[in-house]
């Protein structure tokens, strides 16, 4: 479930038109605009970006982006965009950083449904003149680029239809070559990187009925191996993406290096509108804690409560 | 050009009413089931099937199973056949032969628009509850799987935007595998899977301009290397998709095993509604003989008819 809490009645030119009163002057007045964009879904925001270009012939995007700073300016500018362009966006962003935030890439091919993932590489072309495959394949070299091409490249059925001879076969297959540590073995992209979800997960629960362990412990876990790191962040994206963003959440909070808010306002601002109240049980369920308590303690001024109001968390 | 002629007044419903009458009793006609699906285009086809379906409860295209045979019963249900059902049909067929017949998996890739071969993808994940990413991927082995995957999964840029640094730096890329016949490199595999078509013709002139000679002269002809043979296809498709066709058909009517009807009806059917009125130009420039007057000695009865209907050929 969503933890985003929008109202079904609303004007798109009133919002249009409340947001620019709140850019006029010499401050801009946040708390006008977080409680009018941090309170609408991502259709009802398309509408008020309708409606500011018709009214002032001006996009608001870059409006928001003039009137704002730092990290509450990038979130706020990301949340308005159109979820599709976002994704497209945050994708451009991780493969321009050295190296490339994987992670990032891999939510998008692996957790994002065959269809959307498809918009998403539609968007990334008429955003960048560029395919996304294209980018992905001359940002990234080796088994890592293998891997990540073959994961934004395809086309996965949908279904939920599976095939249990491929899953034992296929688990044979995964647990020869992680036997053998070859790891970036062609077999292994090539299952994780075409067959559906549905025929993973069955794959998945056949290896560890079979070999008594799942397949993620099979695998070494080397932090500093970023090839292993990026096969089991697709694993878990693929069995279990609420557990995934959990684990991205506490590690986002829980660094030596300080608070990542990059991946923190990533998770909440592409999870708001689709399952981040899943993800917060899960959250204090493992962690004893709150994610709205690590929230507000990781953040502070306008981006803490509007990042809150994400959480639907009215109290800030 | 096309070179199918399609009346622009036609009403469905008697269409429909008129092919089941040829239908009807102890032999069919035909005849007029040439002279009405033969001279439709695909959107009054669906039309038909629809109309067809609503009068009778039946699907057209198992009626025509039933009642027509041979290659032109095939011939005659896959020209009804929504034209991406079709492709995804065609891409199955091929996958389905012993060797896979690559030549039309990478016609499929690299002729078709970005958009339609997503369409493609779209139809075959629900005619076959598979991906045609994994079905390429679990048919084909080696070099050829890795070629084939990179191909039917990329979604291209589609736009004529080109970076003229890519295209030099690429060139010598391709260059250097060529010239130490390291044809099954990732770096190749890559180059001509993601960057879009523009910037692939871009890169391939400026090979000519800096090494004097073409990308396919470069590599080496091998009719016997599936691989390499494979990697011509893909450049000739890529550069131009007339002059592609007009050497399947030769091929396919010059075999010493015989005509490869399969070949010359898929060109027919496929480009019929699209340009096959300049391939029959530039067969006719090429082969100092006409199409029409090849395929005339090369098939007979009903296909005949049909095949030279498709053609333009209204004498027959």
């Amino acid at each position: 479930m969503a933890t985003l809490i929008a109202p079904e009645d609303f004007s798109a030119a009133e919002d249009a038109l409340d947001i620019k009163k709140a850019c006029l002057g010499l401050g801009t007045d946040e708390k006008v605009i977080i409680s009018i964009l941090g309170h609408r879904n991502s259709f009802q925001r398309k509408l008020i970006r309708q409606a500011y270009h018709e009214i002032y012939q001006e996009d608001l995007i870059k409006q928001l982006k003039s009137e704002l700073s730092g990290h509450f300016e990038e979130a706020m500018c990301h949340w308005t965009l159109d979820p599709v362009d976002r994704d497209a966006t945050l994708a451009n962003k991780a493969l321009h950083r050295t190296p490339p935030d994987c992670r990032v890439l891999i939510e998008i091919a692996c957790i994002r449904s065959p269809e959307d993932l498809l918009t998403v590489k539609r968007a990334y072309c008429s955003l960048y003149n560029h395919s996304l495959e294209e980018d992905v394949a001359s940002r990234t070299t080796g088994d890592i680029r293998k891997l990540l091409v073959g994961m934004v490249s395809c086309y996965r059925f949908d279904g939920e239809e599976i095939d249990e001879g491929v899953s034992v076969s296929e688990a044979n297959i995964l647990h020869d070559e992680i036997k053998e540590k070859a790891y970036n073995h062609e077999e292994m992209i090539r299952i994780l990187s075409t067959r559906s979800k549905a025929q993973l997960n069955a794959t998945f629960k056949r290896y560890r009925y079979i070999y008594g362990t799942s397949i993620r412990k099979g695998l070494m876990c080397d932090p500093t191996n970023e090839y292993l790191t990026a096969l089991h962040t697709v694993i878990e994206c693929i069995q279990d993406p609420k557990k995934h963003y959990v684990k991205v959440l506490r590690n986002a909070t829980n660094t030596a290096q300080g608070i990542d808010k990059d991946a923190l306002s990533h998770v909440i601002l592409t999870r708001a509108e689709k399952d981040l109240k899943d993800i917060k049980e899960l959250y204090l369920k493992k962690n004893k804690v709150s994610l709205d308590d690590v929230v507000a303690r990781a953040t502070f001024g306008d981006n803490k409560s509007f990042l809150l109001a994400l959480l639907g968390n009215e109290e800030n």
